[in-house]
């Protein structure tokens, strides 16, 4: 009986693996990104997972004869030899001498956009959203969301390896977490249901049985306006954590998981930081500063006269990353104590002075990436806040459950995936940084 | 100005390093699992994130005086000396003598159910689900999501390492993946969508950016029926493989993952297996039988009359596991080459007999955790097929974008992670294996 042994038998080589293979003959399969055809031989630009690669055809040393069947966006597997040499600033690059070219597939019309150019080039970012599926072939396009890979994984690495557990939270739910207005409903089986705005109540709960948990996954949210910054759904990089002794403890925590994402960034995603030219911030420490002092600075050194004492409008925000950058040299800073109206019901107050809370956000070069804070983990504190806040209390039985039945200090925050790699790769808007966005105007691709 | 390093002061002793710390004095953090009054000393047995610790109070060496305050789900920082011993099996455990505890929070109410015994008895599945918050810290629930977590992490370590890209793509979608009946619609801002039954169109077409391309993330089918294996809302974990040379590639990549995720689970995950006495299947090869032959052994070996030549009952499938445990010494086995009927409009039929595809399943044991196989990737043929089975190819063409500009041959598969994890554990319901599962009955917690 014919059986499967798990073992992968991959005939190509890795660019990576070129360094060894000099003058050796390899495979590789890949788009063909490019020809060019000079006098009396041709270039043919491989597209593989990662990489392009440079191949050389010509008749003298190669079997295979181009002819016009060949084109753009053909799948191929190219044999051939590996060539090394240098490059301008005296780096080994290498190319291969085509011995052959099989043919794996042809596409069945020509691009409607030209993709192998560094970048696209005046095309629309409409246009460019309605094509994603094609105009992500683009190298720079392409490398956006490779490195948005590892901002997540980033994240996921280093909380797993500071004892978080991941958990998966259900999506479909029975009640709005936030008791907000921009849910979106669905009707289920004749039953009134919504779709998750956040993860918040279930990595609460779940911090009673794991301490510390987190979760990356997508975030529902029903706003009904048209900004660049706003998705409808977006990936929520959430994390919570038990036993706190402070929220310092949560701002040390996404300092460390900010460093580490960085660094992952600059080692394992450096052909992608070179593509994208990312400016990546160099994190040693990250300056606070309390609300109500941000909102003097803002008053007194930038003459500007905030509309709300509650929140920071997006002038503000950017005034404080100046500041930061300028004055503390610093990418980033965490605001904190934000005063209590502005925050959701689960926040924990300052005991010092409960008109604010043990709460912050952090802002990245002018843009709140980052809310977080303490959050109450007493039943009867929680059950006095609920009303206070106008709600029902009998509403979220199953979310008291947690502090009912015993609950530590604890605390976290969440973060948007696509709006840290917008501002990263410095974006103006953050649909392109989200692969399928959707808004109000858009849910296709 | 005050600043976050990022560095993190924990002041708790993981249980783990206890070995490194005999006789000194350490802190750990925890619920209060249980307390075991004795004459003249008492046992406190501490819940940290994922072990019990045994701490013991007496007055001669505790600071701390015991009194009925001290409850079980108290929340607590106990500080002591460490103590080896051996246990019966010869191998060394640790215990705390305990000379303080600082009380971090009090439960407001005792638990309405006992989670400090092994595991749960005699409490109801409805019971357990309704409670989920509370009813998973009970050790053994809660190794079920551990180990759970270990499944999803050994499938993307071991794609991550093989070159795959991880994505997430969009759940609110403008037309279902395999145009079904089964999808939950939503109103989004006046246009009717639905929520993804499947990433698969998304990850096709993903395939032409990055070649190989995996996702674990949450899918929805509006299924009517109630049944012990199927859920509204699960975690469905998909990979993509482009530039393949048969859909045997994607057999052999599920067969490396699998090894991967139980040598895994053996290994990082010891603790859980060992809790909840799972059999961890060893793997060297996977048998592989054509579904007709399946068939053929059903009825002459099984004397079995199946009703539906087209695809297995479980019954069948149950034989079919038996048949290869005993015959072939195998917990898992490939049926390949499925009716054509019976698979979706992207799939491939085999050119040999192009009544059946290039498809396979996986059974575990008896029953089917994947579905997979090679897809059309010529335009022009997946027109046909679309046509052929009734459908309309201009509903699909931002789909169809990626066979139109070039597509190689490829192919892929799913596999429900909560089914997996339930038949691993030998449970008889998948909502066992469910943090908070989502059916025709229950939406909540």
């Amino acid at each position: 009986m014919k059986t499967i042994t798990g073992e992968l038998f991959n005939t190509d080589t890795a660019y990576a693996d070129f360094g060894k293979k000099a003058d050796e003959i390899v495979s590789v399969s890949g788009y063909v990104h490019r020809i060019r055809e000079m006098t009396g031989f041709a270039f043919i630009i491989l597209r593989t997972a990662r990489e392009l690669i440079q191949c050389v055809y010509a008749p003298e040393f190669s079997e295979y004869r181009l002819d016009e069947k060949l084109c753009e966006e053909a799948c191929v597997k190219i044999t051939g030899k590996v060539v090394g040499s240098k490059d301008r600033d005296g780096n080994d690059r290498y190319e291969l001498q085509i011995h052959d070219i099989k043919i794996l597939s042809l596409p069945a019309e020509t691009l409607p956009i030209v993709i192998n150019k560094k970048q696209l080039d005046g095309i629309q970012l409409n246009t460019v959203l309605d094509l994603r599926p094609i105009s992500m072939r683009n190298p720079k396009e392409r490398a956006i969301f490779k490195l948005q890979e590892g901002i997540a994984r980033g994240f996921r690495e280093f909380l797993m390896k500071n004892g978080f557990t991941e958990i998966r939270s259900p999506k479909i739910n029975f009640a709005g977490a936030e008791g907000g207005t921009n849910v979106f409903k669905l009707d289920y089986f004749g039953k009134t249901v919504f779709l998750a705005q956040s993860p918040q109540l279930y990595k609460q709960a779940l911090v009673g049985v794991f301490n510390r948990v987190f979760e990356i996954a997508p975030v529902f949210r029903a706003e009904h306006h048209d900004t660049s910054r706003h998705l409808n759904e977006y990936i929520s990089m959430d994390f919570e954590m038990g036993f706190i002794n402070g929220f310092e403890d949560i701002m040390n925590m996404e300092t460390g998981a900010l460093k580490y994402i960085m660094n992952l960034l600059k080692t394992e995603y450096a052909e992608e930081v070179a593509i994208l030219h990312a400016d990546i911030p160099e994190i040693t420490e990250i300056p606070c500063m309390k609300f109500m002092d941000a909102k003097e600075l803002i008053m007194n050194k930038f003459k500007y006269t905030p509309s709300d004492m509650k929140d920071f409008d997006p002038a503000e925000e950017e005034m404080l990353g100046k500041y930061a950058k300028k004055e503390l040299n610093s990418d980033f800073i965490f605001i904190t104590h934000y005063p209590s109206k502005k925050r959701p019901f689960y926040t924990m107050d300052d005991p010092e002075n409960p008109e604010f809370t043990l709460s912050f956000d952090l802002l990245f070069r002018g843009l709140e990436i980052t809310s977080g804070g303490q959050r109450i983990h007493d039943y009867n504190e929680q059950i006095e806040k609920m009303k206070k806040c106008g709600m029902n209390p009998d509403a979220f039985e199953t979310y008291l459950m947690f502090h009912k039945y015993g609950a530590p200090p604890h605390g976290g925050l969440g973060l948007g995936l696509e709006r840290l790699t917008m501002h990263l790769l410095g974006f103006k808007n953050v649909r392109e940084a989200t692969m399928f966005p959707r808004d109000i105007n858009r849910v296709a691709p």
